[in-house]
C-alpha cells in the first residue's frame, strides 16, 4: 500500500543537545509539500560538517537531524514535481540548484539564493519542518536531514542518479567526494604539470588529491599530522606527505624548502581551522600561487593577515560544494563514476548500520575512518 | 663628446629624510655595470608610492632617490647588453624580467626572481648604488630611482619602446596605467556585461576603470571620497560614482543595494589601506565575486576577516605592475598606446618642470592632480 501522501513513521537519530551522543527514535515524517520530493534514505555518509554541529563550531539550532551526505529512492513527490518520481534513485544535496537565479546562471556560480547557507534555521523555505517527534519540530540540517529512514527534501536540492548506481557508495557525491574533487578542478583549475598541497588528508581532503592527480598535477603534497593517513593519501595519488610535527619550523617554510623556495603552484586548506588556512596560503607561490578554502570555518572565527601575501600576487578563494552546480553535477559525477572515470572505495573505510551512528561519530572524531557510512 | 664609461653629474631629488622636501642636488652617476644601462630621463610620473616612502608605509633607506614612473633615452649601455643601444627610447621599470626564471617562465608570473621587492635595500643586485652625492652612497628606489637627469638600471628592468612615443606620456606605461589597467585585464580577467567597483580614483584608479571598459563591462561604479575626481572618471568609462561619505550604512553595503543585492561582480582595491581593502571584498558577490587588491598595503600592515567571506566562493588576489611580465609588456603597450588603443592624456592634469618636485607631490597629497608628469 502506498505511504504517499500519509505521514510515515520511521526511525531517525535525533541530536537533541551539543556534545551529546544521538539518540536513535521513531519520528513523524510529514508528507512533502508542493516541489519537495520525501525519500527512503538508504545510504549516509558522516562527514565532519555534521561533527561542527554537535560540537558548535558551526551553529545550528537544535534538537537537529543532522546528515547532508546520502543516496536513497524517491518515496513520493509533492504537487508539481516533475523531474523525479517514486521508485527513482537520488542523491539530496545540501545547495540547491533552480536553475533560475543569478549565481545559478553565472559561469562560475553555484550557491542559489534558495540555499540556506549563511541562514542556518533548521528549518524548510517555508519556515517549518516535516520532522516531528511526539508532536515536537525536529530541526533538519541545511534542508537534508539524512540521518533518518526517510527526509523531505526541496526538488532543487535532489539529484536523479544512475538506476544502477550502488548507493552506499555514491552517496560521497553529496557531499565529501565531490567537495574536494571540485575545488581541485573548478575552483584551483589546477593545471597539468603543477605541484600542489593538500592540508588535512581525509575523506575531502583526498578528495583533492584526486582531483589534482585527475588535473595531471606533477607532484602531490598531502599534509596531516596523523601520519596514518599517509599511506592512503599515496595509493590516491599523493607523491609525498609531510607530517608538521616532524619540524620544528612553520610548515610553509617546510613547503618553500620542499619547492626549491619557490612554494606550490596551489594549496588547498580540508581541515577547517584559521592557523592552516593561514599556513596554506602561505605556502603557495608569492606571486601565483593559488590558496582554497575547503574546509568549513568555524561560525565566529576570523583571520589576521598581512595584505602583502596577496598584494604580491597570491589568490585566495573559497568554494562551496567543489563549485559544481549541485543538482546538474551530482547527476554527472554519479554518470561519471559508475563510468570508472574515478573511484570511491578507498575513501569508504568502514560501513556501519544507521543504529550504530554512535560510533561511527567515535570513528570520525579519533581520525580512525576516511569514510564511515551508514546503512539504513 | 661621449659620456660613455664616465661618471656623469647631474641634478637629482634627493629625499634626505622621511616627510621632509625633497633637496635638488648635483650628484654623482657612475657608469652602468655589465647588464646595466645608463639612461637620461626626461620625463617622470609621480606616484603614490613614492610619496608612501616619504611618509613612511613602505619602508625604504634613506637617503634615497625616488621615482620609477619614467622615461628616457639610453645615455650607454655596460658589457653584454644587446637588446638596447645609446639613443634608444626606453621605459624603466620597477619589476625586472630575466625571462629565464621559473615566475617569468610561469603563465601567470611576473614577479622575476631578480626583483627588489619586499627586500628593499635600496641598492642594486651588486649590494652598491650608482648614485652618489660628494662621496656618500644614495639609495635607489626599487632600482629605477628616476627623480635624476640619468638612472642606471639593471638591463631586465628596461623596456625598449617606440622611436616616435611621446616620452611625457608613456612614461605613465612604467607603473601607473600599467598597473590599474592590467589588474582589470590580467588579474581579474573582467568579462563582458560584468559590474565592476573601483575603489580610489587616483591615476591607477582611472586606469582599472578603463581596463574594466576595455574588456567590455556594463557597469563600472567608481568609489572615492573626493567627488572631484568623478567627472574625469565618468569620462573614462564609470557608468555612476558613489562618495562613501554620502551614505550612514558601510560602503560594502551601498554597493549590493545598487546591485539588487547580488554585489559586484569585480571589485579593485586603488587605495593602499586595510579597511577599504576588506570593504573591497565585501562589495563582491558572495559567491563568484573577484576582488583585486591594487594599492600598495602599508608595510607592517594587517587585515582581520572571516574565512567565511571567502569559503562561500569568493576570490581575493593582487597583483603587481597589473600581472603584466614588465618588459615585453611595456614595449607591448606603449606600441598599443601608438595605435590609438588607448589614451594617456585624461590622466596627466599636471606637467612641472624637474626643480618643482616639491610642487608636485604637494598635489599628490593634497588630490589636486591625477598624475603631475615631471619633464627634465
Amino acid at each position: 500500500m502506498s505511504t504517499a501522501g500519509k505521514v510515515i513513521k520511521c526511525k531517525a537519530a535525533i541530536a537533541w543537545e551539543l556534545k551529546k551522543p544521538f539518540s536513535i527514535v521513531e519520528i513523524e515524517v510529514a508528507p512533502p509539500k508542493a516541489h519537495e520530493v520525501r525519500i527512503k534514505i538508504l545510504a549516509s555518509g558522516v562527514c565532519h560538517s555534521d561533527e561542527h554541529v554537535l560540537s558548535g563550531a558551526l551553529q545550528f539550532p537544535f534538537p537537529i537531524i543532522l546528515g547532508h551526505e546520502a543516496a536513497g529512492v524517491v518515496e513520493s513527490v509533492g504537487e508539481g514535481v516533475t523531474s523525479m518520481k517514486p521508485g527513482d534513485k537520488v542523491v539530496p544535496l545540501f545547495l540547491p540548484q533552480c536553475g533560475k537565479c543569478v549565481p545559478c546562471k553565472h559561469r562560475k556560480g553555484n550557491l542559489c539564493i534558495k540555499n540556506s547557507i549563511g541562514k542556518p534555521t533548521g528549518l524548510m523555505a517555508d519556515g517549518t519542518s516535516r520532522f516531528t517527534y511526539k508532536g515536537q519540530q525536529i530541526h533538519s540540517f541545511v534542508r537534508t536531514g539524512t540521518f533518518s529512514e526517510y527526509t523531505v527534501v526541496d526538488e532543487n536540492q535532489v539529484a536523479k542518479i544512475d538506476a544502477a548506481a550502488p548507493l552506499e557508495k555514491v552517496c560521497l557525491i553529496g557531499c565529501g567526494f565531490s567537495t574536494g574533487y571540485g575545488a581541485a578542478l573548478n575552483s584551483a583549475e589546477v593545471k597539468p604539470g603543477s605541484t600542489c598541497a593538500v592540508f588535512g588528508l581525509g575523506g575531502v581532503g583526498l578528495s583533492v588529491v584526486m582531483g589534482c592527480k585527475a588535473a595531471g598535477a606533477s607532484r602531490i603534497i598531502g599534509v596531516d599530522i596523523n601520519k596514518n593517513k599517509f599511506a592512503k593519501a599515496k595509493e590516491l595519488g599523493a607523491t609525498e606527505c609531510v607530517n608538521p610535527l616532524d619540524f620544528k619550523k612553520p610548515i610553509n617554510e617546510v613547503l618553500f624548502d620542499l619547492t626549491n623556495g619557490e612554494g606550490v603552484d596551489y594549496s588547498f586548506e580540508v581541515i577547517g581551522l584559521t592557523d592552516t588556512m593561514a599556513a596554506a596560503l602561505m605556502s603557495c607561490n608569492e606571486n601565483y600561487g593559488v590558496c582554497v578554502i575547503v574546509g568549513a570555518p568555524p561560525t565566529a572565527s576570523e583571520i589576521t593577515f598581512s595584505p602583502l601575501h596577496i598584494f604580491t600576487g597570491r589568490t585566495w578563494k573559497g568554494c562551496l560544494y567543489g563549485g559544481w552546480k549541485s543538482k546538474e553535477s551530482a547527476t554527472k559525477l554519479v554518470k561519471d563514476f559508475m563510468e570508472g572515470k574515478f573511484t570511491l572505495d578507498p575513501l569508504i573505510t568502514h560501513t556501519l548500520p544507521f543504529d550504530k551512528i554512535n560510533e561511527a561519530f567515535e570513528l570520525l572524531r579519533t581520525g580512525k575512518c576516511i569514510r564511515c557510512v551508514l546503512v539504513y
